[in-house]
């Protein structure tokens, strides 16, 4: 068995750090655009891979599809890991040729939140759905993630995106806002502030992730509405007060 | 030593609760403009107490003050509880007669905090002014408050404020727009998204202390100001992005 990640990005490296402690004996190979120490850019290579990762931003996902369709070997399984799901799980069948498997991940947690926990996977969750793959060989991965501690969770991609709308994309917007005010800790820091604190340093102020949240996950622009609305009336209620103390 | 609390709301209730936890063998007594059990309307009764803690809305602060002010024993010590500390420690100056001592202090905790951790004091900051004392007299209320653990912190009241609108007023504002949104846990919460949950927990919906927060901390505009700016640059760098996928 032998894997390709292709995007040797933050997540890119974080999946081959996790690939070094849990499945050790397995080999694998980074790929990207650029050649670089431990890095390809030769993607014919990919032929020679069982497993393939795109570990790119979605933005960009459809475009490695295409070209990374003509390496791919029969029988091969590509697992997509982006964080919304029926835009890949749709571009993998539309792009990928029939004699490929397809596997619909996401893998909630990000590198930021794999080194504070050293990458201990147990107990993380992680949402699997079967695009197009023998049931033998997907059965058999599932019970490879379980075994590493993650908690696995079969979800259909439309399911998981009303799902992450509501929870991931606010958390981000909320996250990418409040890291525009420069908020830094203080001496008399409450407890709900610091909470918010640690929400926003885990979240970082990456637009790009948001923004493909919100571009590639459909059911986010009802969000952003309701998110509008209520800062709206937040700040007209506020701002409407009598704004002088009784006396 | 006895204590009179004037407000018998959540806040007062919580103080009641500590008292007993931590000062046994002190007596007080709750007051509130209605007589029920446990709590006395009669204001009167105020000149029996050495210690007077108003625990009432910052915005019925100065009206609570005109009213016990006539029945104040020369001598006794009045402590604010208010979340803001430059307006209470004028009104305070402005209305009490000189016989009496002031301190101005915010417990930086909630009754919804003291709950969760079944009233222990430990840790918790708590930030104290002398506005108008004896020294010796503040120095043994500063003793007496670090030996149950809290951590005493001596701020003016115009450093408080500034402080307090970069973290306490963000994180109530933020807090009560997110929870106009219904947001609930799912089976596939990411660790920022729960994290963010504990702080809606946490600020509630309680609109008047964001209000009161606002219109009492005058610190607190500039913050939403720059909320305002930073929600509407979010808003337009995430519309403005084209918003169909590269293909």
């Amino acid at each position: 068995m032998n894997i390709a990640i292709i995007g040797a990005g933050k997540f890119g490296q974080a999946l081959a750090r996790l690939l070094d402690k849990y499945l050790p004996e397995v080999s694998y190979a980074l790929f990207d655009r650029e050649e670089r120490t431990g890095v390809s850019s030769n993607l014919e290579d990919i032929r020679r891979f069982e497993w393939i990762i795109p570990a790119v931003p979605i933005s960009a996902f459809a475009v490695v599809l295409k070209q990374i369709a003509p390496f791919l070997r029969p029988g091969s399984t590509v697992v997509d890991v982006c964080t919304v799901k029926e835009y890949p799980a749709q571009k993998m069948k539309e792009v990928l040729p029939e004699t490929v498997q397809l596997v619909a991940s996401h893998p909630l947690f990000g590198p930021e939140t794999l080194e504070r926990r050293d990458y201990r996977l147990n107990g993380l969750p992680f949402v699997i759905w079967p695009v197009r793959i023998a049931d033998a060989a997907y059965q058999k991965l599932k019970e490879g993630l379980k075994k590493t501690g993650l908690n696995v969770l079969e979800l259909p991609p439309e399911e998981h995106d009303r799902l992450m709308a509501r929870s991931q994309f606010i958390t981000l917007l909320t996250g990418n806002l409040l890291n525009r005010l420069n908020l830094n800790p203080t001496p008399i820091d409450t407890y709900s502030f610091s909470t918010l604190l640690e929400v926003c340093a885990v979240t970082g102020d990456d637009f790009e992730i948001l923004r493909d949240v919100y571009r590639f996950n459909s059911q986010s622009r009802e969000l952003l509405r309701e998110f509008e609305k209520a800062a709206t009336e937040v700040l007209k209620e506020l701002k409407g007060k009598k704004s002088s103390p009784k006396d």
